[in-house]
């Protein structure tokens, strides 16, 4: 099967399960949870969850719908929150929840979904051991998520950003998630714990590259092509990985308001000064230490979609 | 054992571990997670957890101190929430989270003690089954304290509450983790789930007597013995049951800032029409009701100490 096909089935399944459970809110509360989750989304953490299962025992992602969404919630709780703490006003081509309500109850929808996560994990059927294992993870990210957060808003303030920081960022922020995505996927459907642990390393490099990648389309991909704000971190002065990078070789991004033009002229500075291909390079050598773990893992169609997964994030956008 | 000195022993070993856990605390965001709950409390939920496992299965409760960290991070993950909702700039005699911090800030370290609050919880030495029922019970409990955060500010914006909503509010917003509290200690004590059942309406009918005795002591109780602002809810136009049952009897009660001689006058108003005495009657039924549960626990100490709990939260400030 081809990646393509598998993810898009995987979305529309989640999408049915969600409109099951969410699609029929009851109170204002309930809508504000309800109202970024059923705005869509690529559903790539429940991909990865089921992706894992099956390559641990095959069929074993057909029990596991309650676990996957639980990981989406998880991270549209997420998503509630930053955009409160980061003021966005848009997400996902709808008005954010506390634009559309208030903080308050942004805070609370945010709120409801992070118990609704833990409420769907205790209902997958697996083994007790199996779910308190993986609650105690699911649990550990969310603090985690919570640290990468903090960590990128305190950066804002920080003169200076080192790799070394910018990658812990990374790592709790968004790739703690797909990290415990596929370690929960593997625990849920009986794995090994070295597999979950493969699993778990798996996870945490493709979300890493994924956001290294999201930094480069930010600067190479026409807004047209991309569906997002071009340039958007020059404007914001986001510590990217290309902007430390850039600031070691004496490059000083321009900050502010860029017409195209001027961001291509950036792009050809980074270009030229190898700054682009190193940058790549370095979320493509991530995800290969990611993939090597998978040696623990047997082969089968599932793993290969697993690492086609992986490869994905990294072209998205090329 | 009298009550005051357990409850005195709980608050010594809670605060013994919370200290242990938070004491120390790593960076920005783990300071201000840790800011409220080292800033002391009553511990009142762990005891009442402690309780009813040691009244299910003597002895039990000495393991149980990550199950009554649990609930007491859980109950200052609320508060953390609550006090930016409603801009509240001191609490427990120190200046909320927010307000020492930022919103965002706020935001992330009540997010934190949430997930942290799961991890204690799996952390318990129980079977795994009693772990993920307590699991499930706590993130139904916390989607339902949101729940009744989320009706409570409604009622701001509301002409008229009813005696019902205002129940069903209390019954979500305070009672519902008191009632958590009591049910989690029995099943991870392995008590019956008749027994945790019976429990669990015990804790809910004390936690919805605690509040309405809360309001009692808000009319009744001079700010020098209760620590309180006296007549605060009066000022805010708090939809309180006393406000309820005096609007239903055409007594409309004065808001905004009132003297002690005025708020005086209000609660002689009050009494006069018997308010007073029928709210007081009204939170000892459901109390009762609560006790009546209890037939299912064996006679002991400690459901003796249980009862005399449910009948402190009655007795404070008379």
């Amino acid at each position: 099967m081809e990646l393509s096909g598998y993810l898009a089935d995987v979305a529309a399944d989640v999408d049915l399960a969600i409109h099951r459970h969410f699609g029929n809110p009851y109170g204002e509360l309930a809508k504000a949870s309800a109202h970024l989750l059923t705005a869509g989304g690529k559903r790539l953490r429940p991909a990865m969850l089921f992706l894992a299962a099956d390559s641990v025992k095959r069929g074993s992602a057909f029990d596991l719908m309650p676990a996957a969404l639980a990981v989406e919630l998880i991270h549209s709780f997420t998503l509630i929150h930053d955009d409160i703490m980061d003021q966005d006003a848009e997400r996902r081509g709808v008005p954010t929840v506390h634009t559309l309500w208030d903080e308050p109850t942004a805070i609370l929808a945010g709120d409801v979904l992070y118990a609704q996560a833990f409420e769907f994990l205790c209902r997958t059927p697996a083994p007790d051991n199996a779910r308190v294992r993986a609650v105690s993870l699911l649990a550990r990210t969310c603090a985690e998520i919570c640290d990468g957060q903090h960590l990128d808003m305190s950066f804002e303030a920080k003169e200076e950003v080192s790799e070394v920081e910018y990658l812990e960022m990374v790592r709790k922020k968004t790739g703690s998630l797909y990290a415990a995505s596929a370690s929960m996927g593997a625990i849920l459907a009986g794995g090994k714990p070295m597999q979950a642990d493969a699993l778990y390393q798996f996870g945490l490099t493709t979300g890493i590259a994924f956001q290294i990648q999201d930094d480069l389309i930010d600067l190479t991909v026409p807004s047209s092509v991309s569906g997002k704000d071009r340039g958007s971190d020059l404007r914001e002065g986001k510590k990217t990985l290309i902007a430390i990078r850039a600031h070691e070789k004496g490059i000083d991004l321009p900050r502010g308001n860029l017409s195209e033009e001027e961001v291509d002229r950036v792009v050809k500075d980074l270009e030229k000064a190898g700054i682009i291909a190193d940058v790549r390079e370095t979320a493509e050598r991530i995800l290969g230490t990611g993939k090597a773990c998978l040696g623990v893992i047997p082969e089968s169609p599932e793993k290969e979609l697993l690492i086609s997964l992986g490869d994905h994030f990294l072209a998205r956008g090329s």
